[in-house]
């Protein structure tokens, strides 16, 4: 198919979830435009393309918005060619949109949780999100990536959970996904970062965003009362 | 592609989400073999199914099983032919999964907390309800199934909204989905079932569900201290 129109993305430096669209976008080599959104301030071109939830990232592609991260995947997959995202098998794709719906349903939440909980509830959120990455790990098990022999859309759904716990832990100083406890899931990071050129492009600079991340936890913990 | 074995379907009578693997199977035509689960005590086949949220529904084929009833759906429509429930469109699909994950996420939590509101928070859940309702509605706006002319994906997600809503409504005497609000929305659940003969299947018979919905709501709102 492909389209006319130069595709646009509306998303935000610091997102996860804008991020894996650009990385699918990056992956195909689709060439789009990538437009900031200040989500204290948000453009009318948000609230006209996201009525609904009025979040990044939105993809504009055809005079269409199409929103949520994982439905844009499935539309990036589906309206280009080149490197396929989903596998062709209907129960390999079934498998992949589960534990896509399990990183974002129920292991991030947890993650997060974890990061923002109070001291007395740490152990029982930390071993909570241990149990939910082993899961994820279990998948994993002897594959290079999540699709097999290259990465496919679980890599890039998995991306949030490669990168932005690490650079999280490094700064809240809770430490959750390390090489002893998830030795499959670290190795599949570093082949990740060093196979595959356009993720790092699709990372927030480091040092920016360990300050973001430090300044967003203080703020966040001390209106949880955690400090 | 069709499978050899014949599928097999994990449910529970009451359960919507069950209930819309089943309309799906049917709309396709797929023979299987329907296994009531005891939810208060698993059998050991959907506790091996699904080691990870030990939830219904479960559909078993060839061997594999699916879970999480948005996926199974995906699954159903690629896996048989007949009758399409995903658009080919790619921005048609996308529109679908997006309201599919809306009615799931958003729109039913919000249901079920109006239903299960103590009575000083009831008017203010019941009218965010209303608001998700009337985005809902205006989706849907003058076509005749949310899938066009015919019964498609998202129709079939949201069998939820057109019968579990009212069924619960007239037990809790709470009027969320009525003519006077919501006129397209019920010309459309009257389209559904006297248009499409297995619908009627496909739903718990009526007595035994609203004695198992007051049961249920009861038990709820006095755990709530509701009452």
């Amino acid at each position: 198919m492909g389209g006319e129109e130069k595709a646009k993305l509306l998303g935000v430096w610091s997102s996860p979830y804008s991020r894996r669209v650009e990385l699918a976008l990056k992956l195909k080599g689709v060439p789009f435009e990538y437009v900031e959104e200040d989500l204290s301030q948000k453009s009318a071109l948000l609230l006209k393309c996201n009525p609904v939830h009025k979040k990044i990232p939105v993809l504009l592609h055809n005079g269409k918005s199409i929103v949520e991260s994982l439905v844009i995947l499935e539309y990036i997959d589906e309206t280009w060619k080149g490197h396929s995202l989903l596998p062709q098998d209907p129960y390999e794709r079934a498998n992949a949109r589960f534990w896509a719906k399990f990183i974002d349903d129920k292991l991030m939440p947890s993650v997060w949780k974890t990061f923002l909980s109070k001291e007395k509830e740490r152990d029982k959120n930390k071993e909570e999100a241990y149990e939910l990455l082993r899961t994820l790990e279990s998948e994993l098990k002897d594959k290079k990536y999540f699709g097999g022999d290259d990465i496919g859309y679980l890599d890039v759904v998995a991306n949030v959970v490669a990168f932005w716990i690490q650079r999280v832990q490094s700064v809240v100083a809770i430490d959750l996904l390390n090489q002893v406890c998830f030795p499959i899931l670290c190795k599949w990071i570093e082949r990740l970062y060093h196979e595959i050129p356009v993720i790092k492009e699709c990372l927030p600079p480091k040092d920016k965003h360990l300050v973001y991340i430090k300044a967003r936890y203080e703020a966040a913990t001390a209106a949880n009362g955690n400090l």
